[in-house]
């Protein structure tokens, strides 16, 4: 492995198997051992979800020995917890949302295990706070009033921003938007509508996102597109990594597994930045997949471990494209250097720009060939020639 | 028809049917024809693209005609010019981006032609003017500068939105999102995306949005919900209402033919607004469809009437369903009241609220039966029983 | 409940309400109760898997006591079981596939399943015997040897019909397509592909169709133009009807509560046969939904009636709607009944049509307007007006 | 070039840009150019639809001239002619459907354009004749009689197909499924609806399919899986290779450019056969892809380049995946020549299958690991390692 800073959620390789029509195929992983396996593998972090680790109505002896348990696996191995987040859908109490629940008795007990959570992702060292709301949502538009449940949705994050800086915890918030699964729409469905909704928030400096691949494609969308935006708004603090077949149900399959030559694009933009420079991602790279519920437990290292090598061949297929001067030349013929000169000039105003005689060649505009199907071919064939 | 306020854009009507496998299959429509016909029909506005009126290289008489004759029919009939807009998207020069693309010179091309039209939209008394970036985005990665790309977006929109300012002109901009189609993925795909940009502009406070139906089904997303962020956000400023078949090229059907129930709701809250009231959409009620290529003429303004038939039979339907005693009653089982109790009481502290020794009934909880399916089926049977 | 013969399949109100991010939201039901339950409803018949009622290693004795269960409460209520299917998804050892499993021990191990149930089926009198291969895909194309794969399928359905027709039972086969879920890609994706595989079969003549609603929406396809294909082909031997909004999971939502104008043109197409006659469906109408796992055990049988009444309703107006000597008229001018009429005239050969010198109107062929908005907005009038 | 037989549609490269939103960017190009063109980049052979190349109302001189042309340049070259197809689509005649219209007048017509043009196509020594039926279907269920619209174009294509026959034509039809664009629904709209109503023909036997990788991908389907089943049932008589991002609107992107994975496995079932051999696809590999409308002329020939050079590529690659002994191990752990065994051993028949006292151990074969994910991750690194 590369010196990438890979990290993997325990929920991932510790997937049993259970999927809507079928019972488990595989045992249930120890969390620690998970994290030793992890680290011979060549991990650097792991993540995980309270329930992940501790069950949901654990007494304080069993919560504390699984804790207890965890960090000793941690530092045995040295790896790190980068990231903790919380469970607010797998327990029937939250059939119809924690956060945007019409119940106000069940909105204040999702917050309290949240909080509760926060501290621990404190104290496990953490400085990523993942929240996916996956039952903030609905199957029926009038199930909920559709503003107040935003409403509701943004009291809940701005309450757990502010308990973090109340504390001052070294913890920023990352929201993971997805359109629809488990619920039949999911609030905050992309990457745009989650920054939307950190914009109205009193603490949304501490708030971004971490997006993650499948779900962006489950609507369609262009990931690599989204992170751009992300990054472009400042809200880009952690992201997901897997892969998925476009609009279907949600697959978590192996980065790269799914759309090869969009995961080249994002590998590139994580490595190298934009071309003209601007914010870069400084996160680690968290991969949120699923082995196939065909595998034996072999097979979870062995999709662990493919995670890890397809971001690496990658990385180093994205370097040697951007180094190549014939892509640079080819960036230079379809403009990619000159978009980064602004549209008007420094000290232009409006009304100067509006009274110039400027002129345009719109014939010669009109036929200007940009090469782009050559710059997209030239990277294809870094990727496989 | 009722007395609510429905606009057209001159280019539905206007559609002469040609698509991508396909020529032209009914003559081009005189706009100030299209004005007085829509005006018979009972609409109470129009709206434009510059080049549905004024050729794209129309010399300054043409023009002036051409506004003057548009301008006559308004007078004439009483319709509102309520929304103009500009076409960055048909001409070639426009091919690869107006206000993205990586050509500077196509950029400032682009911007003159924006701003020149928004000089229109105030001569024409509009009160909108939408900024639809067709163009805008790619069909590879590495076309575009991603970050920059955003970059040159949000500075063409705030100088519009400056320049708007700076004349005074009572005219917000409304973005209008889309996923895809003509580009491959295009900036700005969803109505969460668009906030997201809005909210990095100096000028954003007068930049909101313009939601098309099937432009976010296209993406599989929910209309209504849409609405419902914009709403909270403070940016829906105008709606273009249509009907579509999900994810596949852009149908722009009659509003009601695609997803009725989905418009059943939409109607209900942008007539009814949210069950515990909120923001509200005031603009028209604009139609931007385009009448199916197999029709004759007389389709077209078969197809104009469908559209304003069936928002005035759903409305009329939102209304019963709301002011229905049972109704009423499932929204209270349903908890559609108690969402608008904050999580937190008012003064309660987050300190308060760890400290205090509040306890739960999480079997009871999580057996709550809000009655979701049925009050859904209280409202289809609203509609069609 | 009008007298129109619905079933339901005892899984659909069975389902607890687990999903791939949450455990079970009811209890289990037991089947006995739930038949006698949907007695009261006013339902005609049922139907099951096997294991929906047989835990999956019963002995003998468990097996026999489950089995007299269901036949107790069918015969005292009256209720049909007109269709049994087999469970071969469940379990850990189908994970790769049934039939198609490259495992010859798997695929062994599962004929035998299904051809117990065969006997199973024809004693609880079923004349239908559904078999969906929900395990029968891959998640990577080369998980399979994809042609081999189909001869297999071929292989083990050909088997079980010649065992039928061996058996001398009245059981006809329904073959369930859907395309994704909980596989990546199921092989018999839809209606059309898993036709085209039964026309390869020598016991073909048995074999057919059960398409749902649901599975055909999550590929973007039309349902009712689907089963009219089916019918064509003479394939429409059982239906599953229920509710979806397009590509994402598998929702199962209440028949209507989906796409609710494709529900009303499905029952149209179901209980008036086609405009020009031709083949009906004559089997049960079948729902196939989950109670959404929001609900409390109330809202399995708000939500079971709610598919009756939803269907029924739309009888209703599907009838008032075919009768409307408008929309008769509406059909006149669409040419709907031109199109019963052969292209070549009876007696008319190849030659003859070529030889003559027959000449066309192409621009009025090319202006003719078939008013097709205004038939579709008809029927929308008819749906809710 | 590799010796792979290579063609292209001179509609592809001729494509001049015009899309719904745009007018042309590029100039029209003259078929004989364009196939003197491909020649010199290494093609070998060319197609076309009959309006390619002669106007729709052209007179006999200037049809005459037009093919005269064509054939001088495919001589000169050598360049092979090797499928001709019929524009029913683009005239408004057909904005409604040809073989499906409800007008028996435009029926007559189409089927009259049609077959003089299975004349050209022998003429041309044309091998396959495309049928792509682009505008039957429709936007409402009820603009035609469904059943019935299904028999209309069984006649139509059994007409052709009978007259092919008659003459003695060395040609097979290929019919191209499409989910819809630039119709809300099109009939046949995926490989199997098509094996389906070829099925019932009577001069089924010299038609197959012409699957297009964008058509299925469309509809979210695996092309890979879909051309399986078409070789299974003996119908992959053509093939249409392209690039497309799932479902939206129709792409046509160079071969590669979209599901890069997938276009692998499809070259690799293309060129190396299933690992237990059987049906082959023997003809031309055909590009039917549109250069991007961004580009000038230049791209058009750098895009039809880039579709030969990544199936070379790709083919490359896709042989030394096979060859290589990893590989061939990790088929035989999966079970991939095991699956070639049929599931009843020849001779044994259901009832000795059944009367045996075979056991199988369930634990042990739900345990099964047949490291698919590995296997996949080896096609992945030969693709890119």
């Amino acid at each position: 492995m590369s010196d990438i800073k890979y990290s993997f959620g325990l929920w991932t390789v510790g997937w049993a198997g259970r999927d809507p029509f079928g019972h488990a195929t595989r045992p249930d992983l120890d969390p620690a051992d998970s994290i030793r396996k992890l680290a011979e593998l060549g991990a650097w972090g792991f993540t995980f979800h309270d329930n992940d680790v501790i069950p949901f109505d654990a007494d304080a002896a069993t919560r504390d020995a699984a804790i207890a348990s965890v960090k000793k696996a941690a530092e045995e191995t040295g790896l790190v917890c980068e990231m903790v987040t919380t469970d607010t859908f797998m327990h029937p109490i939250f059939k119809a949302g924690a956060f945007t629940s019409n119940s106000r008795e069940i909105r204040r007990f999702g917050l309290r295990k949240v909080l509760t959570n926060v501290d621990l992702a404190a104290e496990m060292g953490a400085t990523t706070f993942v929240m996916w709301g996956g039952r903030e949502g609905t199957e029926y538009d009038n199930s909920k009033d559709l503003i107040t449940a935003h409403a509701r949705y943004a009291e809940g994050i701005d309450t757990v921003a502010a308990y973090i800086k109340s504390q001052g915890y070294d913890l920023k918030i990352g929201l993971e938007p997805k359109p629809n699964e488990p619920r039949g729409d999911i609030f905050l469905p992309t990457i745009g509508h989650a920054i939307a909704l950190i914009d109205t928030l009193d603490n949304g400096d501490i708030v971004g996102l971490n997006p993650e691949v499948g779900h962006e494609q489950m609507a369609g969308l262009n990931y690599t597109h989204g992170i751009a935006l992300a990054l472009y708004a400042g809200k880009l603090f952690h992201i997901d990594l897997n892969g998925q077949h476009g609009p279907r149900y949600d697959q978590d399959l192996v980065f790269g597994h799914g759309d090869l030559l969009s995961a080249f694009f994002t590998v590139d933009l994580l490595e190298n930045g934009a071309p003209n420079g601007g914010p870069r991602y400084e996160g680690p790279r968290h991969f949120d997949y699923k082995t196939s519920r065909t595998e034996g437990v072999a097979g979870v290292w062995e999709s662990a471990k493919a995670n890890m090598e397809t971001y690496d061949l990658l990385a180093v297929k994205a370097k040697a494209y951007r180094e190549d001067p014939e892509v640079q030349a080819a960036f230079e013929t379809a403009g990619i250097f000159e978009s980064a000169q602004s549209t008007l000039a420094e000290g232009e105003t409006i009304e100067a720009f509006l009274a110039s005689e400027e002129t345009y060649d719109v014939a010669a505009l009109s036929d200007r060939h940009e090469g782009l199907v050559n710059l997209h071919q030239l990277a294809l064939k870094h990727l496989i020639g």
